[in-house]
């Protein structure tokens, strides 16, 4: 399937597997941890020794400054972005690509088996142990190995590249926002396509393409009572209880089967079309992956299909817990003054925040009447998030599936992931360009874990594809 | 009413009111804290100053030891318990008085307006403010008093008394069972009656008899099920959530009117006689005496004599909270992998521990069926307490009635209490005799709280009551 000059390609970064780790412990070796401030000044060596990698492949980029933010009590700058352009010919596609050289935190005593900073191998399982292996420096090194390999083989990138490398990603991506805005019309004016490789396969074997993500609607519910906690023995009998209604009110918003009770809500859901319905026949997945990722045997039904879309394509309703009650262990006899329960739906296609704020606002006034309770009620809806939903027609998909055919031998997965990425959701927003999720990782990788790891045939086959991607995008109509 | 050798006790109480005074404040400056270790040494010089003010009136004690603790991680040695004789003629009734020498903790920024260990008067309330005022020490002075007054006057004391005062009340009672149950035989043989005064008006004007406490059997609700904390996003519509099918039982217990669901529960309540239904009517007691006290308006009724019930002779379901679910200020996306909810009910006779628990049981089991979850759960009963009745019609609560007839020119309200003090019963059940609840202090003192006080009329009265009550229960049968 591989064209010579794809082949080539290929070959070399096979070839040159052993630079292409050493590149990667170089990387992991840098602890940038955007979450700790003791961390911020390896944060900025990550973004020069980025930076310079690739001015030294020849790409035009800068670190922008994003300003301040206020951590642990001090002022400190945030880690910049860095834009970068790699070729700028007007007669080839031109495409963004985005990830992130920031990690989530790590100590060897969390529980690691090795030093969380040094790439470590495991010759038996052929896995690479380290913090942001697969979360998303390698990845974002995978864009790097991509050009290099091109230049070592004297085989010309068919597209030109926009690559946007954040380094806030796992603190909110404080700043992007405002920067992709700001630079909507300027360093992201032209492009035709995204690609973001900074999420997983659905499993262990099968790579898979995502082009959706749910959104979420988050709700604090407050119950405000006696003036200070009582004492049950004196007050119980004698008061309104808040947590009663609070129970009362919590208990009638979803089943123990995960179905929706608001009425009004479900019929904001796009229906479920045949073309979607036979994407989830075909996924490798099974229910034992599930007790797997869960250590338990409580998946909500025993139909693969319906599990999978549960977590896809359908909304879902946890309760997360109660402010102001007591949550300690051991006994305490206490009625709670005020309590606050959190609850949020995670959303899809069509709903957005606002529909669901309105439906979820009617159906608990109208419940909090029937009570008749002398307490007083206030729900509040929390800023919310929409779904975000690739076509996955789009020449993008199109390209990314070839691309994965060529390099695993397999049609990917089509799939849609149940919590949200919201850098997706900035950029097909803003830019109004459709957004491919192309992932190198596996399921297990433990992103935000200990022992975090990537294993070598996904570093190696998942730069493979990143490039192949490439040729086919630049081709694709 | 008053006989003349009353009269000359009750006219000296009043012509001594400076000295008495002076010994609560005395009593107040030692800050006998039991729960706090670094007070243990103050609690010891309490129990010797009340054993030596004892002993200078004739009386004929000892202090107990109790063995050691541990506190905040020390082994400590007890508060003793104050065993004392005051008279031992065969030919008078020997009534046993009970009072707790220990406070609760205090500290001026807790918010107190004066320090806590000082006794501090406020002329125009005519109210004493200081830790322990109320809880228990100006009752126990009132006994010494007494004591004192009598021998003053030089009229003999018409019983025997039998005075336990312990160090540990605030803290458990921590090895008193075990003395009793030990000196049943000996130290504590042969009283007639029992005296405890511990307790409150229950309100700020009307004296009262308490002659019921509820008992309480509290109840722990585990669900488990993935193996450690999801992502709501990743496992939202996914799984059977634990919180789902906790609030999906604790909902079903009771209504926010305060009727519990269980069935078989309200069965276990005595019924309601005629004698008892007309004492709620005349109680001195208005709906917005419990606003005030909640600083709120949610009785869970406007009717007073429901709401006298719901605290006194009927049980009660409370809510409390829940352990390992999110209970922190803001937001979080988490589907919690093991919860237990926290609940309790509030006995009254004819419920026991043990019957409440079975009927507990079988409800939840049956609920917990018809949900289908693929959670596990486990329900745990705590120790139980049972609800404690004495006899009103017993002659100690006639001589009691009589004796505040005299004093306050009223007869007192009987009420039963919805709290547990669970002294009363030990010295029930291990001793067999009549028990009464003879409260020197009003609802408002604020026994455990900042700002605790003493109305220098209720200090004086109160004396003058326990010396009139002794006269009475001496000559009543």
């Amino acid at each position: 399937m591989a064209t010579p000059e794809q082949q080539k390609f290929a070959t070399q970064i096979d070839a040159n597997q052993q630079a292409l780790i050493a590149r990667l412990a170089e990387a992991v070796a840098i602890p940038s941890v955007s979450g700790d401030a003791r961390y911020r000044k390896a944060c900025f060596d990550m973004a020069d020794w980025l930076l310079a990698s690739l001015t030294k492949l020849g790409a035009k980029g800068e670190l922008r400054p994003l300003g301040k933010q206020n951590l642990e009590g001090q002022q400190i700058e945030l880690p910049p972005v860095i834009l970068a352009d790699y070729g700028n010919d007007p007669k080839k596609k031109t495409i963004l690509v985005y990830g992130h050289y920031d990690v989530q935190p790590a100590l060897k005593s969390d529980g690691w088996e090795h030093e969380p900073f040094k790439l470590t191998f495991d010759e038996k399982s052929g896995r690479m142990y380290g913090r942001g292996s697969t979360d998303d420096k390698g990845p974002i090194l995978g864009w790097i190995n991509v050009i290099e390999a091109h230049q070592q083989v004297g085989v010309d990138l068919p597209v030109n590249l926009k690559i946007c490398f954040e380094g806030m990603e796992e603190s909110g991506s404080v700043g992007l926002d405002d920067l992709v805005e700001k630079e909507k019309d300027a360093f992201f004016k032209g492009i035709d396509a995204i690609c973001i490789s900074d999420n997983y396969w659905l499993g262990t074997k099968k790579p898979c393409l995502t082009h959706g993500l749910r959104g979420i609607q988050y709700f604090k519910l407050a119950i405000n009572g006696p003036g200070a906690d009582l004492h049950s023995g004196v007050f119980g009998g004698v008061v309104h209880e808040p947590m009663t209604d609070l129970f009362a009110i919590m208990s009638k918003l979803v089943t123990p089967q995960g179905k929706i009770l608001i009425p009004g809500i479900n019929e904001l859901v796009a229906p479920l079309t045949d073309e979607e319905k036979k994407r989830y026949d075909v996924m490798e997945f099974q229910i034992s992956d599930i007790d797997e990722a869960t250590g338990s045997q409580t998946a909500i039904s025993d139909e693969k299909q319906q599990v999978l879309m549960g977590r896809m394509r359908y909304p879902s309703l946890s309760l997360h817990g109660i402010e102001g009650a007591f949550s300690e262990p051991g006994t305490k006899t206490v009625i709670p003054s005020r309590v606050v329960g959190k609850f949020s739906v995670r959303l899809v296609p069509d709903m957005t925040p606002e529909k669901v704020v309105e439906v979820v606002e009617k159906y608990i006034n109208e419940e909090w009447k029937k009570l008749g309770s002398k307490n007083t009620m206030r729900l509040d809806a929390e800023p919310g998030g929409k779904p975000w939903l690739a076509d996955p027609n789009h020449y993008n998909y199109r390209a990314a599936s070839k691309a994965t055919e060529t390099v695993y031998g397999v049609k990917p997965d089509l799939t849609r992931e149940g919590g949200s990425i919201p850098v997706s959701l900035t950029f097909s927003e803003i830019l109004g360009k459709n957004l491919l999720l192309l992932p190198m990782g596996r399921s297990n990788d433990g992103a935000h874990s200990i022992n975090e790891k990537l294993d070598i045939s996904n570093y190696i086959k998942g730069t493979q594809l990143l490039g192949l991607y490439l040729h086919e995008v630049a081709n694709a109509a």
